[in-house]
C-alpha cells in the first residue's frame, strides 16, 4: 500500500453512510509516553528516531493494527501532510514534524497511532456515525497490547503522564463531529454551544483546535482527563451528545412545520449553486455542502446518499484536490478544481 | 379590451427580443399643457375632470393612437396601478392620482398619453431596442395631430410651458434603458455613470426617478429641455449611448478573454439559484436575471431568448405577480410566487 492508494477512497472518519445522521463521526484518542525517555518536545532528533524505531517494532506486532501502513513524516510532501490532516489521520501538530515522527495506521484508517507528536504515542480510533463505545473497546485493546511490550510513563497518583498537563490522567480525548444545520437555521446554535462549553466540553470546527465551525460541523469533546475513569468520560459525552441530537432533530421538525419554504429555498439554492458554480472557495463549499446534506437527509435531494456528501466534504479540501491531480495547485486552481469535483459528484442528483 | 388582457403578454418596453442588446428599450415623452387652463396641480377635481373629458374626445380621434384603450385612474385598484407602472405605461406620479387623471394608450402600448399627470398631457412613445429616431417620428406625428385640435400653452421665447420648469422648452425627455453587467463586473460602472452625469445626462434605475439601478439596468436620459431642438437633444443622446454600448461590449470581451471562469461562475450561480430557489426577493431577482441575461447573450445559457428574460423582469414585479393570480399577495407570498414564475420560465433552459 502507498499513500496514493488512499486517494481514491473515502476517509474513515466520513466514510459512506446512509440515512440521516446528526453525529457524522466519532473519535477517541489516547496520549501515552514511554517511561524514562524524554518527551518528543525535549528529545533531540536522534533520540526521536531511536524511539520511533523501537515503537515501529512494537506496533508492527500489534495484531489489531494489521494490516498496517506506515508513513514517515520525513518522507512526505506538504501536500501529503495536508491530505493526511484532512482525513484526520494526523494532527495539525504532527503535520509540522519531520524526522523521527510518523503515522502507523491500520489500512482501513479506523485505528492508527501518531508517533512522536506531542507525546510518544497518540493512539486514535475513529469511525463514521455515533459509536464511542465500540471505539473505546478497540482502542483499549490496542492500548493493552502495547502496554504488554512497553513501559508507559505512569504515576499511581495522577495516571498516565503526558507532555501537556491537560491530558494527564486518562490521556483520553473522546469527540464526535455533529452536523447541526437545523439549530443554526432556527438561530439556536449559539445557546447550545455556550451550554456545552459551560458544562466543560470543548466545541470546535471541522479541523479541530482553532478552527471555525464551517458547514455547521461541530466537534464536541471532553476537556477533563483527570479524576474520572474513561467509561465515565465517554458515557457522559454520549449522554450529552444524545441531547444535542434531540435538539437538532426537534429544530429540523419545527423548521419543516413552520418554515418549510425557507428550508426548501435553503436547500434548493445550495443545490443550484453547487450544480453550476465554476469557482468554489473552500469555506463556501462547506456551507453549501451542509445545506445539500440537510436536503439529502430531508429527502429533498434524490440520487445522492449522505455518504456521498461526506465524501465531497473530505475530497474537496486542498490536500485532497492536489493529491487527486498529482500536483500542486494555486488557490485559484483549487477553487476551480473544487467546483469541477462537486459538479461531477452532484450530476446525477436531482431536487424534489 | 380590458386591463386584464395586458396580463398575458409582454410589456412593450421590454417585449420579446433576440440577440444581444445593451440598449434594452427606448422611450420619448413630451410634456404639453392647454393654454388658458390651470395646470393639474392647481386645477380643482371638477376642472380636471372637464379637461380630461375634452382631451378624451380629441385623443379618441387621433388616428395614430388607434385602436386605443383608456384607463381611468379613478377606476383602478392599487394593484392595477402597480401593474401599469411596472409596464412603464404610467409614472409614479400618475399612480398616485385618481379622479380626473387617466391613461390613453394605443393597444400595443407603444404610444400612450397620460392625462392630468403633472401636466395636462404627457405623450409617450416606447419600444424595445435602441430606436429613438423612430420613436421621435411617431410621437411628433401624435403631437402635431393633437396640436391641430388643441391650443397648447406656448411661449414664443421659452417654448412649451410645463408645470415643472425643468421641462419648459421642448418638454422632451428621451431615455434609453441600458443593461451594463460587463461594466459592473469589471468595476468600471461608477466612472461611466459619473461621466454621463458630468455631461448633463440623468442616470436612474429601472423604475425611473429615485430608484436604484438593480439588475444592472440604467436609465439614461437628457436633463436639458431648453435652448436646443428636439433633434439635437435626441442625436446627442444617441451618440453618447452608442459610446456606452461600445464600452459595455469591450468590457464583456475583456471579461471573456481575461476572466472567463469568473463570468461562467457568475452566470452559472445565477442560473442555479433561479432554477432552484423557492423564495426570491424582488431586488435579488433582478440581479440574478441580469446575470442570466448576460449568460443568454454570451451563448452560455441555451433554450431561452433575451426577450424571455426581459419578460421575466417585467412579470416578476409585484403588480404583475398579483394581476396574474387575480388577487393581492403578501410580500412573502410574492417572493414565493416570483420563485415559481422564474422556475417555470427557466425550466427548459440549460447551461453550457
Amino acid at each position: 500500500m502507498t499513500l496514493d492508494d488512499l486517494v481514491g477512497r473515502p476517509g474513515a472518519w466520513l466514510a459512506a453512510a446512509t440515512g440521516p445522521q446528526v453525529v457524522v463521526s466519532s473519535r477517541i484518542r489516547l496520549a501515552r509516553n514511554l517511561a524514562g525517555l524524554a518527551f518528543p518536545g525535549w528529545a533531540g532528533p536522534e533520540e526521536c528516531v531511536r524511539i520511533q524505531d523501537s515503537l515501529w517494532t512494537v506496533l508492527g506486532k500489534a495484531r489489531i493494527l494489521q494490516p498496517s501502513f506506515r508513513v514517515d513524516l520525513a518522507a512526505t510532501s506538504p501536500v501529503d501532510r495536508d491530505f493526511l490532516r484532512e482525513r484526520h489521520l494526523i494532527s495539525n501538530e504532527l503535520a509540522q514534524k519531520t524526522q523521527g515522527s510518523s503515522l502507523v495506521m491500520r489500512e482501513d484508517e479506523r485505528l492508527s497511532v501518531m508517533v512522536n507528536e506531542e507525546d510518544h504515542l497518540r493512539l486514535q480510533a475513529m469511525s463514521p456515525g455515533f459509536h464511542l463505545g465500540e471505539l473505546w473497546t478497540a482502542i483499549d485493546e490496542l492500548d493493552s497490547t502495547l502496554e504488554g511490550s512497553l513501559s508507559y510513563a505512569f504515576s499511581g497518583r495522577l495516571g498516565y503522564l503526558t507532555a501537556c498537563p491537560t491530558n494527564v490522567g486518562t490521556g483520553l480525548r473522546a469527540s464526535v463531529m455533529a452536523h447541526l444545520p437545523g439549530l443554526r437555521l432556527i438561530n439556536e446554535i449559539e445557546p447550545v454551544v455556550k451550554g456545552l462549553v459551560k458544562i466543560g466540553l470543548a466545541v470546535r470546527g471541522l479541523q479541530g483546535e482553532g478552527t471555525e465551525a464551517f458547514g455547521n460541523m461541530f466537534q464536541i469533546s471532553n476537556q477533563t482527563t483527570l479524576g474520572e475513569s474513561e467509561q465515565v468520560i465517554i458515557e457522559r459525552l454520549e449522554q450529552i451528545v444524545n441531547e444535542v441530537e434531540t435538539h437538532e432533530k426537534n429544530a429540523r421538525a419545527r423548521l419543516m412545520e413552520q418554515r418549510e419554504s425557507r428550508v426548501r429555498d435553503f436547500v434548493g439554492r445550495a443545490f443550484g449553486v453547487l450544480s453550476n458554480a465554476c469557482v468554489l472557495a473552500s469555506n463556501e463549499s462547506l456551507e453549501l455542502l451542509s445545506a445539500l446534506r440537510l436536503g439529502v437527509e430531508l429527502g429533498r435531494v434524490k440520487g445522492m446518499e449522505v455518504g456521498d456528501v461526506n465524501r465531497l466534504v473530505v475530497e474537496t479540501q486542498p490536500g485532497h484536490l492536489q493529491k487527486a491531480v498529482g500536483r500542486g495547485l494555486s488557490p485559484d486552481e483549487r477553487d476551480e478544481a473544487r467546483a469541477v469535483a462537486v459538479r461531477k459528484a452532484i450530476r446525477r442528483a436531482s431536487i424534489q
